[in-house]
Order: C-alpha cells, then sequence, then structure tokens
C-alpha cells in the first residue's frame, strides 16, 4: 500500500526531479524529441537525461546511468527498446524512482512474446514498488510544473481539464486543438497498454487535484469498470466528468480490440454505466472539447428555460430548432421584458424568443439586449448568436489583404465593430457571475472562428462556437448538469 | 408568358447591363457599400449608377435617371426607402429593365401598411412586364459574371454550387465560410419576402444552368410546396439538392413566421417531401457546405462498403463507429488486400479494416495503402484520416513562431511532411478519377484545418474535414445518392 496507484499519479504528475532514460543525442529519436518538448516549454522541476555512452542536448550533459545523477529521481521516463526496458528497473528502484512512462512499444500491443515480456516487466517493477505508465504511450503533461512530456511537437495550454486517453494520436491532437481553441488542461496522460497504473487510478487522482476542474476521459474500454463505477458516483456531484466511449459498434469494437486491446463492451451497457455515474457523454469528438471547456468557464443551468439573442433572423430560427430539439424550452417573451427590448429594438424586431435584432450595427444594444434577457429571472440561460466575434466578419481576425483597399470611414467602422465586439464578450462574462447563469455565443462563421486570436477577449472565461448546433449541445448539457446536481442534492437533503 | 419566372432568374444571374437605383456617394450607405462590393470583384458587364442629385463612386458618375443612360438595362437593383420603390418601376419599364431587386426593407415584414405597399408593388411591376426578387433582400452573386451584388463585405468564391437562402445573414455569412473552406458558388441569391420571384423559379432556372453542379437551398417555408415536389422530382435525378429545412419546432415555426412570414409546416410533412423528391436533407448548418461542396467534388459511391485508414489507433476506432452508425459497412479486409498491406506496414498493424497504419511516418507508404484500398472492387469508398493535412500538424500551416527553435533536421523532416502530405492530396484525387469512388478525407485537427491555406493541394477537387463526424456523415450521404441514381436507374429500365 506504500505506493499505492493514486500515490503514484501523484508523483507522476509533480515531479520534483525526472529523468529520460535512453536521451539520445541523434535528432529525430525520440530520445531527443522528447527533452526537447520538455525544455521548450519551460519544466519547473529538475530534468536529468541518462546514456551510458554520453552525449548532451542543448547543454545539458548525458550521466552514463541514474546512479550517477546521485539524486532522487521521482519520475523516469524510458525511451529505450522493448527488451531492454526490464533491466533498468532495478536501476530506477536505486534512484527512488516512485513511477516510470514506459514509451516504447513492441509489448502486448504487438505480439504474446510481447506481451509476455510485459507481464514479467510489471511483475519486476511492482517488486520494487515501482508503478507503470504504459508502455506504448505518447506520454505525459501537467500544467503547474509547466511539464510537456510527449512525443508530438503539440504545445499544450494550460487550464483546469483534466484529460485521460487510450489513444496517444487522438489525445495529443485534442490537446493541440484545444491550443488553437483557447481550451487549457491541467494534467494529460496517454495511458498507452494500462499494463499497471490504469483508468481508475488517474481518475482518482483527478478528482482530489485542486488544478483539475473538469475531467475528460476518451476510453475505448475500461479494465476495472466496477471501480470506475463506484469512483466516478462520488465524483460526479462535485466535478463533472466527460467521457468520449469509443467502440461501441461492431467495427468499432473490433477496431478497439486491435488497437488498445480493450474489451469494448456494448454500447448499452456502458451507456448505462455512464449514466448511472453521472458522467456526461460527449457523442463527438468535437463535443469532447466544447463540454469539457463549457464545464470550466460556464455556470451550470438552473433550468431548461433558454432565451435566444439573435443578430439576424435566420440565426434566430436554426437556433430555436436545434435548442427545442436538444430538449430547452425556448419560452415566449414575459411582457416585462418584451417591453424592455421594444424600446431598444427597431419596430420591426421579432418582438419574440428567439430575439431577432434585425441587424442593427449599434452594438452598445446588443449588450443592452443581453443584459435584459440574462437579468430576466424567468431564464435560465441565454444563447446568443453573431455579435460576439462580429470583428472576424468583417475582416479583422484574418488579416484579409482587401483591408488596405478600405476608406478610412470603413476602417473606422470595423474598428468601432471590433471593439464593441470585444466589449460585449467582457459583458457576457460578467453577467455570467452575476447572475450564476450560462451565457452559451456563436461567433459568426469564419476563419478562426472558433479560435483564441482576437484581442481584448476574456479567452479563459469564455466559450465561442461556430455554429449553433454546437451551442444548443453545449446549453443542453448545462441544464442537464444543474438537474443532476439538484437531484444529488435533494437527496442528500 | 414572355416575362416568365424562369426567364427572369436567367435575366438575373445573366445581366450584360445592370444599374443601382439609389447609388450614394456617403460613405457607409448601401447605395454605396453595394456598388463597391460589385466593383472589388470585377462584375464583367456594364455598371451604372442612378441618383437624380448626381455624384460618383471610383470614378464612376451617377446618372441622373435610368432614362439618362440610354441603353437597354437588364437587371436594376433598388436600394431607396420602401416608400419610393413602386415610384421607380415604370422607369425601370422603359429601360427595359427584365428584373429588379429591391434590397429595401419596410414591406410586408414589417407591418400591414408595408403589406399594402408591397402587394401594390408587385401589382405595378408585372403590369409593366417587370419580375422582382426581395424586398428585404441582401442581394444575389453570380460566378461567371464575377458578380457580388451582396450588401455584406462577403467574397464568395467562384464554383459550381447554386444556393437560394430564405436569410440574408446565414446565406451570406455560409458563402464567407464557403470562401475559407475552399467552396465555391455558382449563383447566390437572398430570396427576401418572395414577393414575386420564389423558390421554384430560382430552382427551375439552377436546374438548366450548366455552372451548377450542385443546388443548396436554406428554407423557412415555400410558398408553392407542390410545385417545389414536382421540380424536384425532375431536378434530382439529375443534380443534387441539399436542403436545410428550418423552423421545425414549435419554438423554430415561431421565429420562422416572424423572420419571413413563412408557413414553416410540420417537420414530418417536410421530411416525406424532401425524401419524395430525393432531395438530400443537411442536418445542421454545417452539413448544408459538407453535402454540398462533396457532391460537386467527389463522386457518389456504388455501394455502402466502405474502408477506413488511419494514421492512429484511436481515430480508426472513432471512425469506424461512427461510418457503422451512419449506416456504413465496414466489411473485414479481403485475404488479398490484408496481405498486400502487410508487406507494406509494420508487423504489429491492425490487419483489419480500419487499417490502423501504427503511426509511420514514411507517408508514401500512406498513399500505397491508400491505392489498396481504393483499388479494392470489394470496397465502394474509403474515409482517411489524417494523412492529409499533416504539414498543419508540424506547425507547418498556421507559421507558428516555435519554428525559428527547429534544429535544420527538423525543418527538412518538416518539408518532407509537407510535400509528401500535398503529394497524398494530389493522388486522392487521382484516384478518384480512376476508380470512380469517393475517398473522404480528415485532417489533423489544428489551426485552418478545413482551410484551402495549403499550398500544392487540389483544392477544386478535395473535401478535408476537421473530424471524423462529418466524414462519416459525407460518406454515408454519398452512398444514400448513389442508392437513389440507380434506383431511378432500374425504374426507367
Amino acid at each position: 500500500m506504500e505506493n499505492n496507484g493514486v500515490k503514484a499519479v501523484e508523483a507522476l504528475f509533480n515531479p520534483r526531479r525526472m529523468a529520460i532514460v535512453g536521451a539520445s543525442a541523434n535528432l529525430g529519436k525520440w530520445g531527443n524529441i522528447i527533452p526537447n518538448n520538455i525544455l521548450r516549454d519551460g519544466y519547473k522541476g529538475e530534468l536529468y537525461l541518462v546514456n551510458p555512452r554520453g552525449g548532451e542536448i542543448k547543454g545539458i550533459p548525458f550521466h552514463r546511468s541514474l546512479a550517477e545523477i546521485g539524486k532522487d529521481i521521482d519520475l523516469a521516463m524510458i525511451t529505450i527498446p522493448a527488451e531492454r526496458v526490464e533491466g533498468v528497473m532495478e536501476d530506477c528502484a536505486r534512484a527512488g524512482v516512485k513511477v516510470a512512462i514506459v514509451i516504447s512499444g513492441g509489448f502486448s500491443e504487438s505480439s504474446p512474446e510481447g506481451r509476455a515480456m510485459e507481464e514479467s516487466l510489471v511483475r519486476k517493477a511492482r517488486s520494487l514498488g515501482i508503478r507503470l505508465v504504459g508502455p506504448n504511450t505518447m506520454g505525459i503533461t501537467s500544467a503547474p510544473w509547466s511539464l510537456t512530456a510527449l512525443m508530438p511537437p503539440v504545445q499544450p495550454r494550460p487550464g483546469h481539464v483534466a484529460f485521460a486517453a487510450q489513444s496517444g494520436n487522438l489525445g495529443t491532437q485534442m490537446l493541440g486543438w484545444g491550443s488553437y481553441r483557447g481550451i487549457g488542461f491541467s494534467r494529460f496522460v496517454c495511458i498507452g497498454n494500462e499494463c499497471d497504473l490504469d483508468f481508475a487510478d488517474y481518475l482518482e487522482y483527478f478528482a482530489r487535484d485542486e488544478e483539475t476542474r473538469a475531467i475528460l476521459l476518451y476510453v475505448e474500454g475500461f479494465k476495472r469498470p466496477r471501480r470506475i463505477l463506484e469512483l466516478a458516483k462520488e465524483i460526479t456531484p462535485r466535478k463533472p466528468i466527460v467521457i468520449y466511449k469509443a467502440g461501441g459498434t461492431g467495427a468499432g469494437s473490433r477496431a478497439a480490440a486491435s488497437h488498445s486491446a480493450a474489451m469494448a463492451g456494448s454500447r448499452e451497457i456502458y451507456r448505462g454505466m455512464i449514466r448511472q455515474a453521472g458522467m456526461i457523454r460527449a457523442e463527438t469528438t468535437e463535443e469532447m472539447l466544447d463540454f469539457a471547456d463549457a464545464l470550466v468557464k460556464l455556470p451550470v443551468a438552473r433550468g431548461r428555460r433558454t432565451a435566444i439573442l439573435s443578430w439576424g433572423g435566420g440565426w434566430a430560427v436554426v437556433a430555436a430548432d436545434l435548442c427545442e430539439r436538444a430538449g430547452l424550452d425556448v419560452n415566449p417573451l414575459p411582457a416585462q421584458v418584451k417591453e424592455e427590448l421594444a424600446s431598444i429594438l427597431p419596430s420591426y424586431w421579432s418582438k419574440g424568443n428567439p430575439v431577432d435584432m434585425v441587424g442593427i450595427l449599434d452594438l452598445d444594444k446588443h449588450v443592452r439586449c443581453l443584459e435584459i434577457l440574462s437579468q430576466c429571472p424567468e431564464y435560465d440561460a441565454v444563447v446568443s448568436l453573431g455579435t460576439i466575434n462580429a470583428a472576424g466578419a468583417f475582416g479583422l481576425a484574418g488579416g484579409e489583404a482587401e483591408s488596405e483597399l478600405l476608406g478610412e470611414m470603413e476602417k473606422a467602422r470595423r474598428f468601432y465593430v471590433q471593439q464593441r465586439s470585444a466589449n460585449f464578450a467582457r459583458r457576457v462574462v460578467e453577467l455570467m457571475e452575476e447572475q450564476g447563469k450560462p451565457i452559451v455565443t456563436v461567433g459568426m462563421p469564419q476563419r478562426d472562428a472558433d479560435s483564441n486570436n482576437l484581442s481584448g477577449y476574456p479567452w479563459d472565461r469564455i466559450s465561442i462556437y461556430t455554429n449553433p448546433e454546437r451551442a444548443a449541445r453545449v446549453a443542453a448539457m448545462l441544464a442537464e448538469r444543474g438537474e443532476y446536481l439538484r437531484s444529488i442534492a435533494a437527496r442528500e437533503a
């Protein structure tokens, strides 16, 4: 019990000293690429590089062995060929290593001999009190330590989503996609073959981790489904867990068996388990990020009553359909709200929910409308379309060349739109805080529509979606999360 | 019958001479913005500007009246206030105008008086042999004439999708989103209030138009649903029609009634009609573009047997699930294919469909695998993941600053990936032509993942999706379109 799973995971994500066993001076080798990624992002602990033949990377000389370092090492990252991994376990133990990440492939994922080698490695490590991540993993990241111990050249953004992925390519690409969209991660682990530490261990740690406000799982199959169910039931009343369960179909589960040796299990069984544990199911890969991000940045909704605010009529119609289809109530406007809006908008506004602002260019009026809807006690959430990154639609975001063709007047107009649109974004954040209600925003579809490249925006506090489909799904998810939390509170009262 | 609907639409999209009635020298007025948009994109016909008070835009002097032009005008675009529109109809008639686009709002969409004014305008125009687009429209575009007669600063890309939209904000933003994604349009019309020319007229013209290879409709409600059904039945065996039907829910249809005065009709009735007519239903706004674009660029599938090729295992699992869920058959690999692939891939490849290329960096082997799957007579389509715009994932697309930190070796590696990835894209196009089968490609999620900003790609011939969800839906749509065409052929044989 001394080095139990969650303690090992704690060392994994908070290593004061780590060593790369198999460091290489040869460009293109993983033993070279991984240390370079770690150095690029400025790991706050001490990094040691080990290779018996010597060498250096960026001025850091290699040690001939772990013993030569002469200090206790928390984390070893092993990039040497599979056959030799077991052989360095004793050195690791002598250096005080608590957990080792085995990057190397060629174990159970590749052949029966590989499987035997993996089993032998686990026995050896366990006997020495060392816990293992992988093998066949692309690595980990840990934001508080600025640690990017990954194979691909992805630069994750620091934030509050913890992510455990049963796929290196999918997991690391999600990190990269998140950086682009302004979605940050507290911790990431590519679980690899799960020979030792598994989903349950990571989950248990994420639950306790103060840096983590939402948990994201990409799962092909669980090794210990009962333990996961038990843990998830404990965690979800306090911290949301978003799960994408892959391999639910015939072809998908055959693929999962080949990819991660996971017993994918039937779709229905997993769905039942997800529901029972209060986890949130993402139906698409895009939704994994949409949901996790919204749960970090937006409050949950107190109910399903949703007001829709749109710059134009077509998007208003589409959003109304999609919100209803997602299970939200697009209730009529209360008389008082109708009156207030009528005093702001032109006579030909929609006079109903969705509120169609009929294209008015005065963005300060957009803010006023948003305030009225957000402050109305008869709505639990607002979906807002068109205003949030209006600037981009006027050619401001992507640096379109046409700008030199513009007259001064047009330039002034665009500057105004950019400024007022950023102001709208800031008010979205303030109103969410004041009212404790989510405001889900859809920008104009355009270049970089969901990226964080517009200046003056409170990127750590808003989520922008490129289309109303995604916004409606997020708003519905936040309503369901609210219902779940209330049902738990009622049960406990 | 002389100036019937389809003839008027022909004049609308092929105007040798057009006049803006209500041209303005004042920046910020629509009568100034629209001519500037037209001049920016280099309209190939003759543009005349009319304003009784005189003035000029970019060196084009205003005429005091249509009569002063002294030439026959095909198309008039009217930007003067609603009350005065009817008053210029006689001038239009004398100048030979066949069709007039009434940009002005303030008609039936805004008040009962506006409705009366609109009805009176239509009577007047009809009596003079003039057909009307709008009122309350954002305009039209026509690629063969390089004509961008629009209110917003959108620059559409020329191509082969014809698009009629019952919403200006949604329609024009789709054009802009299309430009970014490399999706081109032959013709576009924002139908406005449909006081005269309606969906049926535009549809009839698009069917005959040689520039148009796929038709896209954004519909809140049809004025002449029977005529549409009749026309669509005739058209869909030759040209695909993609339709997004908005306003199907309670809130959505109330919003549609307020927005376009459309009787949205029940979702079931419209679904029945869409199916009966062989139209293709887009379920999201994103799908409108995905489907229309694929139908222009990709061949339809001869069946549902789908091979999946993936650079990595996680995406392979996800894609297999999504393809099966979309109704495709992810059949096992034939023995011969398995043997051929085994001779190329490392021993630990997936040995099944999906084909997981287990991360190998030799992109020429990716091409070889694609060829084998595409040439196999037991597959009707290929979904390919990860290779197509691999370059972006290595920091090449977005011009990430980190590149200066790279060594020469890493730069060379990235250059190689960029070159080979573009080569893969070219082979995708060649194989589709050779084999007459669709290859639906998913790029790495990254900055600009579905934009057309990578050089060396045959952008007019491929569609790249940012996630496997979209690719699976497109592949299934192409299989359904193939089935529909075969059922028609069988019926006619």
